[in-house]
């Protein structure tokens, strides 16, 4: 699996009105995108650090994974993305490993990205997302 | 807060020994360094994905915060470090904002790094490190 840097790190929060401020003026960083990714239940606020940006996940649907990660767990660290020079290949590659796939093909997520999750149970507790550009290829 | 880039992502597992094959064998990520650092009662290993490291976190005392992390959550992300050019700067702003520190200075921790964190009270549910190389002033 070719991985080249972090992508993303995903973080759950229950109101990106409240959540934007706080990364805006305590940790000075800015965000430069907020999307709506209906697939997802989820509405996200991103921000970049370096080569890495932070995804806030606001759930847009209860019943949604982030919905019902924060009603379990409450707000924090939800999922971290690493950038793969081939998702599907690196899925194949995982599945071979025997890792559990969430996602057996990749799909289209935030930012027009091409990306599929490990599941966290063969991933030690991990939300675990890979991701392409698609110019990458 | 001048944060330059994600320092390191640190991960609660329960053995390392199980750990590190994960993410050598599956991630394709090297380990480059296990360190203990008896002050926080841990055993760390290193992995560098890009400008960001993934410390993973074996607890060394089911008392210290790592041991109760895995305790009360399971595996998983424990803690996001940033880079900052100078962490006791960064306190003393962030304090002034109101938000609630857990160290007032900085300590040593792994690698040798000026670190200090923020109480995830404060931070939207997410245990966040502040860090600095002795060198960067």
């Amino acid at each position: 699996m070719n991985i080249t840097h972090i992508e993303h790190i995903g973080i759950a929060v229950k109101s990106l009105e409240k959540a934007i401020p706080y990364y805006e003026n305590i940790l000075g960083l800015k965000c430069y995108n907020v999307e709506e990714v209906a697939d997802q239940k989820v509405k996200t606020a991103f921000f970049l650090v370096g080569q890495t940006k932070i995804e806030l996940l606001e759930s847009t649907d209860p019943e949604g994974a982030v919905g019902k990660f924060i009603e379990k767990k409450g707000e924090g660290v939800h999922h971290i993305a690493f950038a793969t020079t081939n998702v599907q290949d690196s899925l194949n590659e995982a599945a071979e490993k025997g890792i559990q796939l969430i996602d057996k093909v990749p799909r289209k997520g935030a930012e027009g990205l091409n990306i599929a999750f490990l599941h966290p149970k063969s991933t030690l507790g991990v939300l675990t997302e890979l991701c392409e550009k698609p110019s990458d290829k």
